[in-house]
């Protein structure tokens, strides 16, 4: 299939199963929306302007990503969190090359703590790459580059923006 | 008509009807975006995941939308608030059974008092069938279960969501 | 090519764009997305609701767009601070009298400040009517019109919302 037949609605739902799984606890789901070899990154507005190479997460394949959502899982935090994505529309390119599609959608997170109200996370920007995955025809990331704006405590970042 | 040409371009401009209504202070076109018999629903994430009964407003007819709305009418509220939606993109599924369709959204709320700035209001996510009403083939609501994160101060939950 | 053609996703792209330059500090490629003679206005929900002229901003051309980037860049800002919008879907309807196409669609603007955290800057409803330029047949505001809900510091409307 070419990949100028992907349409927009596919794209979508791909972003829907990716906020799905993150706001609903599946976060096993996650890592199998990705590519095999992939990049997905967190990183601040200010460092991506300057080409600083500082994330605040960095996962180059879908097994490290299976090992972040290990992490979360045997990890003891203080308090059970939940998150919220609210998406924006996604503006779909296609990639340079013509390999895949690039694109990129605004997003806000939301966080909430027990006994507390809601409070924003954080917003930014998702810059995606989307492809076709050879292994079986599924389209999913190969890239997903979250870049948010203003200033974050790096603890807070415990699920995948 | 069968429910597979149901397009989702309806579904959404549903969506955008319901927010519409709320958003514009238009409440009385609300109870008509729902089939006869439905069931509207506003609870907190804890309660749905631990299965409780409890809900913060709940009505099994378009009747019972309409005592809602004529409550808000005429109850003397201290102030003029004002709402608005922010939706994320519905995520349209076949309902089991194939009667209608299911469809998730996340959604945000914000509320605006007089004098004052915006504030978030809460953060969910709304699981919806959404049926060609049999009376005159309308796309309408059978089910809007909204879901909420995080703890709301029930008071504050004046408007639907 | 008939307005009827027009379609639901290129008033999307159009969208996007818009929020693309604002978001990405490409101002200078906000004015574009406006024919030669357009109206742009922020002005408050309670004003329009009395009918009130007060607005925050109103701009009658694109000169005058590219008047206020301009100002905006000429400027010298205590803080250096980045906008992100988060829209709703585009409610896409026939403008009065055929000539184009109303649109509404809802907004969030948040703000960051450096060393700060990101907070809710304003939320309201576009109110735009989106024509294809004679000049040129892209698709472009002929009006942009932003009521934003809530008190807002006007001092703090820098960007275009």
């Amino acid at each position: 299939v070419a990949l100028s037949t992907i349409d927009r609605s596919a794209v979508e739902r791909l972003h829907l199963a990716y906020v799905d799984a993150i706001d609903d606890d599946r976060l096993e789901e996650w890592p199998g929306l990705f590519t095999a070899e992939c990049s997905y990154r967190i990183a601040s507005r200010e460092n991506v302007r300057r080409g600083l190479p500082l994330a605040v997460m960095r996962c180059d394949s879908r097994d490290m990503l299976h090992d972040r959502v290990h992490a979360i899982r045997t990890t003891a935090f203080y308090v059970n969190r939940t998150v919220r994505h609210l998406g924006g529309m996604p503006d779909v390119r296609t990639a340079e090359g013509g390999d895949g599609l690039a694109v990129r959608a605004s997003f806000a997170v939301y966080e909430s703590l027990p006994r507390a109200a809601t409070t924003l996370l954080c917003v930014g920007v998702y810059d995606d790459v989307v492809v076709e995955d050879p292994d079986d025809g599924e389209l999913r990331f190969r890239q997903r580059h979250c870049t948010y704006d203003g200033d974050l405590v790096v603890d807070s970042i415990v699920y995948p923006i």
